[in-house]
């Protein structure tokens, strides 16, 4: 059955009952906006739209519960960079009407089950029609502790560099059925003085120097040491991107320590100490062979 | 130039310090997430997304200032039906590598000042590249006072509907540079004990059965009563849509206060009283002639 041939408002209704939802949630999908309780106490509200787009994001063979997941594991990432825990999301799906409803009944249920992974409740979303690709826009609302939001501005001259999990290859393998390293970042925040954070999805040699300009800091990189996944190069792992690992400068004071008590939490996942913040002036090529840029590449 | 002639970074370089900000936002745009300051008290946090995709709700050779006028103001709409005020937006652009930056830029203005007009911070967004039609997706964050938010589901049998403004003729006129009815919506639950709402934006004949479903009742409509835009027909004001303006329950006892309340306070705008709510079971014919659905329009 095609999209053209059910109505929005019936689609809706096989697809809303459906969708994990939260005790704070007053109004989810279905209503004008959704409406949540909130308690503030010492939080700030965290907000991140994220989409993905056919034949960019992902491949149009590619199975709809994994395009799902990637979908809203996208956003998520960006909250396991700033250390918040997601709570809400909003789902805006532009399809043509010749998608078939099949289709996007196992995309929901990609995006349901990378919901429930972090129990994130789906409050709502849209649906519109266009003759282009298939364009899936995820919007997640949540909360961190004052004390524990990161950002990329923190960095010091001195602080070591770590990556979590390994770099390269996500384009061939993972890169629809990553894991955001939100327990990760949790657990930093809470026992480290981590100064800076962010997620790589555009692939180090783009987000690195990203981060270093946020802290008005330069930075050198041993690529030797850099965590390489099976098969990967070390010019994968600096410009394939799409990693959805954590780029974060820490304290050498804090390192020895970190890495110690990492090995005993995370024993299967990777910490990599990559390099180290400098003076931006001690820096001449803070650059890195280029990763992954959306409106530069070769159309 | 086009797209693929800047980098997405220097695009936003260009774009984000021109983005209203208001004082409680701690990171805007340009990091992994928005990051707000929030005072709760007694307040529900309240979301919303709506999308516009070119060919669908807006020409090509549509005034990209209109285009982004209306890609805001859509969910703000939203929120006058949910009587919240929004604070916080994040743009999605999906654009074609072709795309003129100046219409990107003109876009951007367009977006800014309809966010000023409601005092709405832009905190984040995402571009991305397309083959497809232009795709413009707003996410907006706000909050509503527990006891003045407004939902499709509090009418009650008896309650008078009423209209504000004038129906039909939009997509000819307004419907790039309406103005949600935030203002109105506010003052209505402020003073009145308003049982349900929503806002026109599919059309009287598809959102008022909506509203009268999740309300479990039925109702009638005065037909000779609605009023009509400048050349509009009974019919255009049934099923034409993007009226954007607001629909709503009001007890009989409170409906001639109401009405000489609001010619004293917005004495340019229309509001009418166009019919009623009912049992479900007193009346045989709750569907209004079609208005716009997405998925069941010709194609």
């Amino acid at each position: 059955m095609k999209l053209r041939e059910v109505g929005e408002d019936k689609l809706l209704d096989q697809l809303l009952p459906r969708l994990p939802l939260g005790k704070t949630v007053v109004a989810g999908a279905g209503d004008d906006c959704a409406v949540i309780e909130i308690f503030a106490g010492r939080n700030f509200l965290v907000l991140k739209t994220d989409c993905i787009v056919e034949g960019v994001h992902f491949l149009s063979g590619a199975d709809p519960v994994d395009v799902g997941w990637k979908a809203m594991m996208r956003p998520l990432s960006d909250f396991a960079a700033t250390s918040a825990l997601p709570q809400f999301a909003l789902i805006t799906l532009i399809a043509s009407k010749q998608t078939e409803v099949e289709w996007v009944r196992r995309l929901y249920r990609g995006l349901r089950r990378a919901a429930k992974q972090f129990d994130v409740s789906i409050v709502g979303g849209e649906t519109s029609s266009s003759s282009g690709p298939i364009v899936i826009s995820v919007n997640v609302a949540g909360f961190v502790e004052r004390a524990r939001w990161m950002s990329r501005r923190g960095g010091k001259v001195g602080d070591d560099l770590f990556v979590t999990g390994q770099l390269g290859g996500a384009i061939k393998q993972k890169h629809l059925r990553f894991i955001p390293r939100i327990a990760e970042s949790r657990w930093l925040t809470k026992h480290f003085s981590i100064q800076a954070m962010m997620d790589l999805s555009d692939g180090l040699g783009i987000d690195l120097p990203r981060l270093a300009r946020a802290s008005k800091v330069g930075f050198t990189i041993e690529t030797e040491n850099l965590p390489l996944a099976p098969g990967a190069k070390i010019g994968d792992a600096i410009s394939e991107g799409e990693d959805y690992e954590l780029l974060f400068a820490i304290s050498p004071r804090q390192s020895k320590r970190l890495q110690r008590a990492w090995k005993r939490k995370f024993p299967k996942l990777a910490l990599t100490r990559i390099g180290q913040l400098h003076q931006t002036s001690n820096i001449k090529h803070q650059t890195l062979p280029g990763g992954y840029v959306h409106f530069q590449q070769p159309s």
